[in-house]
């Protein structure tokens, strides 16, 4: 038997424990989930034969060492900054490792100690990053290979409620960390590459330069733009490309209201709000807009923000309740972005039977002999249920693949690394067919931001 | 005679330098001039027969502690962040030290030391903060001796162009550090209190939340927040003081047109902008704008910003010459708010005629004998010439001043303080009016923010 170690057993596990324990028979796996608390690897494995759950701290050294060396290979599903004790703890036992996780610092420094070792630690092979790596890289060497140059790349992706629960005004709910959803696009300028142009957005513009999306049968998104969108350029090999564009997808609407937030300040998260504890949602609101002993807040805020009586983004804001001055914030030291988090999760959580969808939308612009093509590839996943959700499928399936595929020798490059080799991407691409994570390729006419080439 | 090491002669320290040669004979002074370059103190000095300028770098620990040994005071008009290195000396040989900057938390941590060692570090005693310290203290305190209680404290200063030398249509020129006008209002939300409720700004609403102030003979004047107006809440002793606003002056209209800049993502100084080098005034404004092959830069600007053609903002835009193709940048690896700084340098720096001008306005409302009361204080003083700058003489002359008190054995709490004690203030106060450095006062009806007592 050979023994997989999965460190973490949150919510983006379930679609690959149960991977895993499908496969345990055939490939002669034996599970073991570490977690400080076990209670849902054990609601996942129920009685397997094959699997075990662990109570498994992973900040105590001795039960993390003693866990990590008798197994085969390593998968951390911990968040992002724990992963690197674990992964000194890999280099010191001789064990792979698979992350759904960004490369940091800290572990792209182990990629000479890994590859002196022979040990492969694959990072970013869930959904984003991870399919995309995957689908984009598959995409952009077949049009290689085919002799093309590839002069435009876009990728958008969007985690969002199903359209059967999509059932609020702002066709959204919370179906991953409310707090990344809440803080998304601080920390400095989105840039990107327009026709070999640099652009720079500021986060106060940035939810009303978006751009639409239509994706056949599910109708049409929007898509604000991500802060590096030139991250993987020269991983991809696309030095040369000349328009190179990521963003995140929802529905259209969601960020001309959501700019109303980041307009009044709302999502600060650099300071705390003074007696956040006793502040009502009403209070929250009025902290943003000036003193008045008698104008409403209602009305103060339509005038700050230029709102028409009939626009229905003031619709939306209705609905989250921010208005109501008897729903106490009861949050101590709070800042701005962790009490606006608290009142969108009072309507943006899903319900037990809502499900979630992952959507992914490439564009990718080439020129062959001397021609302008353009192929748009769609992918839409939608969760089973509040367990089987279309997040852990996406993440958690890729993860599972590789590290079978690492321990099958299948994947053989050793050091850090991303998901973009071919030996990596081209059969697990396949297999996730196979659990209906497929991608609709279509050719369009080539467009880019120049169509009259002036 | 007594020693006087003035370190620094930058801009600001022409009055200062004045005030010791005149006083030179009948207070027995010799004033040292220490900087790395000593031509503007040479300038200044002349052949003054009390005065010297020697080469200082305050860096070079040797002749920095040489210096400071031989001398009787220091005065330190060096950037803020040199200070430090300059204090620990004079602990280290008992000498008492004056600065205008504000008391960093190193120069707090002396405090301690001075007291033990009777030394006086007198801060913050230039214009803002400086006069405005000791102007609002000496009404405060007026007010409480006669029983009455303040309940509404604002507070106002700004650096402008004299009204003779206002000829562009921002009414505005840099009269001191041009890169603190450009990244004016960045780190933070700013808070304030406006009838006990705190109330807080976020950057990009900062410029569209003004308020108007009138001072007689100069018309109107418009203020945005500053970061912390509740900074000296608990010094001034102003802890049950309902509304508390601190603010910057400029001529009104100027912050809806500098708004323009901020929503454009243009006074950024986190990050670098790609050959920054080789663009031009045109490819910078266009970075942030969306790419089209046809489109011009305006048209683009005037959408996204919705600027009508008739808005006297386009035209404060177009002074600038912001959408001049052929001007180049220049500078290598600059952010946005420096390649600002550099386009607006062009347009808003003083010529050699202009003169310059400080304007502060205070109010004080306060609850005397069951009633509510308002005096309203402008200060406005205008410079000579480019050296004789109101910049320089507000700074200066607070400075030179406490030096002498200090010299004098007027002024004798020991520690690391602020001029907010009746012995500081007093006296310098009634000495800059002979300097016509004047506060008019006049008692107005009180309106705070809630007239009608709802």
């Amino acid at each position: 038997m050979r023994k997989i170690l999965v460190i973490g057993s949150g919510k983006s596990s379930s679609y690959l424990i149960k991977y895993f324990l499908d496969k345990s028979e055939s490939e002669q796996l034996q599970i073991i989930i570490g977690d400080v608390n076990i209670s849902n690897a054990k609601k996942i494995i129920g009685n397997h034969k094959n699997a075990t759950a662990i109570v498994l701290d992973v900040f105590d050294k001795n039960s993390r060492e003693e866990a990590i060396k008798n197994t085969d290979i390593i998968v951390s599903m911990l968040p992002a900054r724990f992963h690197i004790e674990v992964a000194k703890d890999c280099i010191l036992y001789g064990k792979h490792m698979v992350t759904a996780s960004y490369v940091s610092q800290e572990m792209q420094q182990l990629n000479v100690s890994a590859k002196e070792k022979g040990l492969i630690f694959m990072n970013e092979i869930g959904v984003d990053p991870g399919i995309d790596h995957m689908s984009a890289m598959q995409v952009i060497e077949r049009i290689r290979d085919q002799g093309g140059k590839i002069i435009l790349f876009e990728s958008f992706t969007g985690g969002l409620v199903a359209p059967e629960s999509d059932n609020n005004l702002w066709n959204y709910k919370f179906t991953w960390n409310p707090r990344n959803v809440v803080i998304a696009g601080q920390g400095g300028a989105a840039k990107f590459l327009q026709e070999g142009a640099y652009k720079y957005i500021p986060y106060d513009r940035l939810f009303r330069r978006t751009e639409f999306l239509d994706i056949d049968g599910y109708g049409r998104f929007e898509a604000y733009a991500n802060r590096d969108s030139l991250k993987y350029q020269s991983a991809y090999g696309l030095d040369n490309t000349k328009t190179l564009y990521r963003g995140t997808m929802r529905r259209v609407g969601f960020s001309r209201a959501w700019n109303i937030f980041v307009q009044l300040g709302m999502t600060d998260d650099s300071y705390t709000i003074d007696d956040s504890e006793n502040m009502s949602y009403r209070d929250f609101v009025n902290a943003f807009l000036p003193y008045s002993p008698t104008d409403s807040v209602e009305l103060k805020f339509r005038h700050q923000l230029k709102i028409d009586q009939d626009d229905i983004v003031w619709d939306k804001l209705e609905e989250l309740d921010i208005f109501n001055p008897e729903k106490k914030v009861n949050l101590k030291k709070a800042t701005p972005a962790q009490i606006l988090q608290k009142i969108l999760m009072d309507s943006w959580t899903l319900s037990d039977d809502d499900k979630d969808m992952i959507v992914m939308y490439h564009k990718f612009g080439y020129e062959l002999a001397g021609k302008k093509h353009q192929i748009d590839a769609t992918m839409v996943v939608t969760g089973e249920d509040q367990t089987y959700t279309a997040m852990a499928k996406t993440v958690g399936l890729p993860v599972a693949m590789a590290t079978l595929a690492i321990l099958n020798g299948t994947i053989t490059t050793p050091g850090v690394q991303i998901p973009i080799k071919k030996e990596v991407y081209e059969p697990i691409l396949k297999e996730l067919e196979s659990f209906d994570i497929v991608f609709n390729e279509k050719e369009v006419k080539y467009l880019g931001y120049n169509p009259l080439n002036l």
